[in-house]
């Protein structure tokens, strides 16, 4: 699988594709530096008016919730519907889900009403859009679980046709029928805003090139973890780390990735 | 003191209060970071039909008129409304106010419909809410002022009922009984854009963990005082700064808080 | 013609200038911040009920349609229509045009309501404008462009009556009469999100010192251009470079400028 993916990522980087995010205002320069930093070129665009026409132009739509609101959620469904008519993945991070019953029924009706190609979420968010947790809630960024995660990322899956992944410790991706392990990743990553936001973008990129979501969403995530790990050797704090970060997406090889992914079937 | 606020702060570290921000796009990321840095966890909402439900689970609320609207405004009406019946903090900063009458009104209109417990401004926004200045700006960052700051911040604070924080060299903190002067900082942290809306989501952040607003206030501006200091260190200039200003932030102790804090009762 | 441009710059340096910006939720933050590095002071606003007043107290307006929307571009227009009244500069950044046929509307309606200063874009987007290309993009940081892009820039400004700059490896600036290729700059300015609004912004600054928006254009983008010529010394990535792209801004002197400036008339 390492040639697969370090195959994919030299791909990534010589297409260059173009990524529509319609995203949160708080971390949106990061997911404009971060898919910039992973091959890709990022586009943020929100009104009514032009969504469409803008997913003509992409080759993947990243979907956030962070900050919603009404106008914005109708921009995501009619990008989105355009992006299911193109045939170009759709990535949706489900910030917050169950914080607010108000997020839940939002992405509950993206999910609905689209064809999302991969599902991101920490265990809590994917967990209560699952339907195993109760809406339980510690910050956007933490959420309490309980159950075999594993288990209920794959029956949702299956359930719903696409692919999931649950960011966590080990990141679980999986389509239902695949499951895999990704290992790489830094615990300084959690003491950042956006880095799981950041996380979609870079799936997005990769997914723009690769067909097999699972492939793809591993890929992305094994990268985006090596580059944290780099970034944490002589780091000094969140912001240092941070800052190198982004300096280590963009200077991380495709050879890199085949040497450094922790990726393990289950 | 100084035990009263490192206990306050190793508080803060132990529990990680959820701070619900209503902010402006420009410093949001900023806010969210040294949010996290602070010891605390950010969220940020403010669509009407989420703003009270994510209040319950909150332990502060900070509202910042950096780049409002009417929408927004009528969010933090809300919101607000619902942190006085949960009796959790509210924390004001109303930037710009003065420069024009839509930021005056609004300031003004949140004082009226809520009980704000924490006003945090510079000389020139207090002065303007106190009616003690006339209405004049040269940047949302520095206001031309006049007369006694400490005077007019008193008579302020205890006309309303609330605790005000006057932001400077030495920054001003009182209930209108207790006066308190906080003088850490560093120049440098004029440097940078962001630096006033940080600092009332640092207030934010300890006011969560302690009922006393003068004591919390004074807290947490002699926290990021403290951290702009370490930062100036060896910093290149305002974005290395900035940089720095995290990490130090995030390494802070409790204990470097009890030695470092110059907070002097008037 | 040296001597002229560092004059100005300790101009600016000397006087701060407000820059009013109604601009893009991805890079508000970095425009902010390399406005104050260039010696300017921000002010972000755009609500419909404050821009007009806003504008009163301004010395420079940057226009940025980076993620427009129907209310911001009212917004735009009123703020604009008080900007020509009080005969400050506006700068327009029309972001992605030709991307959507609701940007190109938009930014085709701002340059017909209102009167212009300077007008800032890359080869496809004044190209776009200017009529010479047909809508093409790649992502909105790089157009497809054909063509002599200089007669293109000259014969656009002349009808138009405003200042054209074309940013690129050689940034071209024409008011149809004069024309001015600035020289300054380096490669790893596109290796992150927001360079070419941050240099809309720094014109805005230049801008509101100097009436000659030839002048004032070249100056700024080659002041720009040598701090990101600095900051690429040593930077080991794109984030590291930005770090270092607002500290040598912020340390870049008049004379630097005198000596560093390649502005060649054609």
């Amino acid at each position: 699988m390492n040639t697969q993916i370090s195959d994919l990522f030299a791909r990534v980087r010589e297409k260059r594709p173009l990524i529509h995010h319609i995203t949160n205002y708080v971390t949106a320069n990061d997911c404009a530096n971060i898919t910039i930093a992973a091959g890709g070129s990022p586009v943020m665009a929100d009104a009514p008016e032009e969504v469409c026409e803008m997913v003509t132009f992409s080759n993947a739509l990243v979907l956030n919730i962070g900050t919603p609101n009404k106008e914005q959620i109708e921009s995501m469904l009619l990008a989105g519907g355009m992006a299911n008519d193109q045939r170009i993945p759709i990535v949706l991070d489900p910030v917050g889900v169950g914080a607010t019953s108000y997020r839940t029924e939002s992405a509950q009706r993206l999910l609905d009403e689209l064809k999302v190609t991969i599902l991101k979420g920490n265990a809590g968010e994917i967990g209560v859009l699952a339907g195993s947790v109760e809406a339980y809630m510690r910050g956007v960024d933490s959420h309490g679980v309980s159950g075999d995660m594993v288990k209920t990322a794959q029956q949702f899956a299956n359930r719903e046709s696409l692919t999931v992944v649950v960011s966590g410790a080990a990141d679980i991706v999986t389509d239902g029928n695949r499951i895999l392990l990704v290992e790489n990743g830094h615990p300084m990553l959690g003491n950042i805003s956006g880095t799981g936001c950041m996380a979609a973008s870079v799936i997005g990129v990769f997914a723009a090139e690769e067909n097999d979501a699972v492939i793809a969403s591993a890929a992305a995530l094994a990268a985006f973890g090596i580059a944290g790990e780099r970034a944490a050797d002589g780091a000094r704090g969140p912001f240092s780390f941070k800052t190198a970060l982004f300096d280590e997406m963009a200077s991380l090889k495709p050879e890199d990735l085949a040497v450094g992914a922790r990726i393990t079937p289950q």
